[in-house]
């Protein structure tokens, strides 16, 4: 794929410093590029990496333009403009419509005929496989699931039921939706299964990382809305709801009807308990434990960052003996007065 | 499936409040409940929506009773008479005897003829399936692996060699088991693999989470009670021995040899160090990790909840320098006197 | 398998204490050790165990020798040198060279004859399987994946994209590599995703545990240094790179552009955040979370030890009222002078 400077200009609204006749055949970082492709400068801290770049072009603010070596695409959010010349100048690879030999699709499964079903892929029961989507080699898609137009579903991913899916996402490798909730009754007997009836439903323009896994609702649904953004190893119980736009960083976990707001970030590793609600733009910090509904827009935080060991035991050992720190202190503050 | 609320009083062993012809086709939530779905109150907080309620019928205890605008089982225990009602309405899917055309089973292999291999599933070498027992799509079984009766592997799922499990288990989409343990000896030239030969045992009605890992012992085996539930994510080691009855939410981890007792409670993200003894009936909270051995049944905790990050932020800073408090009240004390 | 002390003590350089015409058919602890069968002592607090032991014998070092009721093979580092007899005794199931006829292997692909493809494997365009390398069941390897000499992929691995694998590598069932890794640009519209085109390197003599992911780098690859070994359910993002002989366990993960120097020990549940470079020789124990660069070898910790719930409540209660105590004695320091 190669593309001029002039055209790129045009197609994502950005003014043009430099000669429009420039061809860009691909992107790169600043410090590793080479002549024919284009790089980014969104934080203004890498301006020397800017000016010692070999790229032919990059994408920046107007008012960084100064700095650049080479040809310039100015636009106000230079990492959004160069992400999406990006995906133009690297589309993921295209959907080649059919069934393989060796895949095998149930007789009341619907597979659209602009639809690409991989070698080793299962499609179940009244599944239905939407216009020009994808599934990967090992993907398995259970009774009742639908996968949207133009989405994808990768290598070894199980929709196990009533998977709903929407248009234009990206399932990676591994990931499991649908499997049952982690729902127990005690008994005298041990503990009972709560069958786990419900489904899932994803939005449009949802990604999910590699071997992350979504139970299905225990009675309703368990619901991830449109451009949410999920890393890796990630967990989501029964009847949780993430809402639009939100992003969650690899390992993190949100018990059962935890509910999320709209545009919050998970950092690594963060969790929540069940049944609790978030706001929209919280931001949980890394490890982040979130015990009770949050209310208000903001950083949230509860984990300490790595000392030396033997710095740090001595304070876990401070902080266990803090009790009679303010015992002492009361028996000081009594004979103060 | 349709069913009389008289002739589930009867199987359940509960008293009825209402006309026993009313007929039930499934379970629901008090809140989303229509007429024909029965629901429950465990949680007397939840009265105001058994009041509400549109369900023909609910389980719950005698003294709730008169909140019920609807028919009445009456049980001690209403969650776990409610689960196994449910199971009733709704089974998992039946098992359809044979072996799919796109399944292969090595010729040392023995598969009962009541058994189901899916499509795209592999069963090795001197591997046994029993009774009534389902092997999911893309689903390996491995070399002397044993699939005790009417359990079920779903789809993706891995036995990688000499794991024996009970009956009646559910073991979910991309759980790995029998996976090599953890073992490296270090030497002058880097790692020298530690050859992990032992197996993994599961017990009858255990229940493992989508993508969990269950590694095999290095010698011995690696040991999951008969009762146990698992949910996604989780990790155990080499020579971990899990006891009966135990529930482990999502993320937990255990490391090598481990040793769990019965009726424990694993909250999410909890973890344990290796070569410890937990006893019988403890419950570790969120994220709490176990560095030594518990001899007393109880509540074990050792996270923080979040806050915001600004107090948060003060309050490590508070801790870090918690010493100097130490020194400073000393010094009062010293003066004091 | 079957082999003389004798010949044990030549092949691994040991001094041998016994009678060289002892067979030995197999390696196991020292309590449950049977004659015939081979154990180790490396930690002196074991010596009980090592005099009861029905093993025909024991690798331990010379100084152990007088506890041993049984032959003795003497070595510097006696774990060392057990893993690799017991390598000798419990080799890996041979390589079966072939492609298996429900194995599919795309036409420009290219598997070496000494390689085995399983069932339900899938080899992608323009992979590379090399000598004596085995491809599990159900293991898919995308597009222009190279995968080394003598190298194992387990059953459902999945190499993405781009993977290139050292020799003598093995990978444990459900592991993901080269997935796209977490790129986002947050625009008017929402996320746009940044195209990940990069690639993962894996070293010679890596092994990767059952559901590990390892995401491609944005633009350049993510490395993995010769002779690393990673637990099971390990996070890898884009760009990170883990120096030589670094041991990672269980449910560890590690942030974009993260950079491990060689021979660090990641207890498990422990993470890094991105961007930053921990060097050589670093120890980080568990649930230990590192949020800034490590210039200095040793011991890095930052989590807590679960306590009684109870007594750890009132600990967080006093921890967070701690600037409350830091006032009171400013006031009383202040009154003092």
């Amino acid at each position: 794929m190669r593309i001029s400077l002039g055209e790129l200009a045009i197609r994502y609204g950005c003014d043009l410093d430099g000669d429009p006749d420039t061809a860009i055949d691909g992107v790169s970082s600043l410090t590793e590029a080479i002549p024919g492709k284009l790089s980014f400068l969104a934080n203004p801290k890498l301006t020397p990496q800017l000016k010692a770049t070999r790229a032919s072009a990059v994408v920046l603010r107007a008012e960084d333009a100064q700095h650049a070596p080479c040809a310039a695409l100015l636009a106000d959010n230079p990492y959004a403009t160069f992400a999406r010349i990006a995906q133009e100048l690297h589309p993921p690879p295209p959907v080649s419509p059919g069934i393989h030999a060796a895949a095998v699709v149930h007789e009341t499964a619907h597979v659209t005929p602009t639809a690409e079903i991989s070698a080793g892929a299962y499609i179940g029961e009244r599944a239905v496989i939407g216009e020009h989507a994808y599934v990967g080699p090992g993907a398995v898609v259970g009774p009742a699931c639908r996968l949207g137009d133009h989405s994808r579903l990768l290598a070894n991913v199980t929709l196990v039921r009533a998977v709903a899916i929407g248009q234009r996402c990206l399932i990676h490798p591994g990931a499991v939706l649908g499997s049952d909730g982690f729902g127990n009754a005690m008994s005298e007997d041990g503990w009972v299964k709560v069958p786990q009836i419900g489904g899932v439903r994803i939005g449009d323009d949802v990604e999910i990382g590699a071997n992350t896994t979504i139970d299905c609702g225990t009675l309703g649904d368990t619901i991830i809305e449109e451009g949410v953004r999920i890393d890796n190893l990630c967990h989501f119980a029964h009847n949780v709801r993430i809402g639009a736009h939100t992003a969650i960083a690899a390992q993190t976990g949100f018990a059962g009807s935890a509910i999320v707001g709209k545009r919050c970030l998970f950092a690594g590793q963060s969790g929540s308990v069940g049944h609790i609600t978030i706001c929209d733009d919280a931001i949980i910090s890394g490890k982040g434990m979130i015990t009770k509904s949050i209310t208000k827009p903001g950083v949230y935080a509860s984990s300490f960052p790595s000392e030396p060991a033997k710095k740090w035991n001595r304070l876990v050992a401070n902080v266990r003996r803090i009790d009679t720190l303010f015992e002492r202190v009361k028996a000081l503050e009594k004979n103060d007065t």
